[in-house]
């Protein structure tokens, strides 16, 4: 099972450190999903994490697309992060 | 030679049209980059540029990175936009 991040509109510390603690819990692999404004802080919550706090943890796959909301659209992100040489 | 679109601080609608001047002079890809609360922006611009303007572009590649200014880090994006097919 995926282990996933929502990232909203808190600081990005908050969700850097809500990476470490979902790493610290097993996976090889952390989902980081984010839509509109709230890309730039999941974007900034992966670089503190893994600049910070994690060892041997790399961005595995970025994905933009447009998620079609009921009076809207909005832009979003998914950032999966794994662990090295683990797929 | 590589075409480069700088994403800031104007409206998402801004860039994607400049995504899509660039595209019409004819190469095959364009780099969308961006800093900090302008990478939401810049996955914006993408985005309505690919559904709203442009046929057959898809996302090449994303890269997140932290760049390290005098006084402070940022994290930043590259978008890599190519035409379908094309690498």
């Amino acid at each position: 099972m995926e282990s996933v991040i929502f990232v909203g509109n808190k600081a990005p510390i908050k969700y850097a450190t809500a990476i470490v603690t979902e790493f610290e819990k097993g996976p090889s692999e952390v989902m980081v999903k984010a839509r509109g404004r709230s890309i730039s802080t999941a974007v900034d919550a992966c670089q503190i994490s893994m600049n910070k706090f994690l060892e041997g943890v790399e961005v595995k796959d970025i994905k933009i697309f447009t998620e079609e909301l009921e009076d809207r659209n909005v832009s979003a992100i998914e950032i999966l992060l794994g662990k090295v040489g683990e797929s």
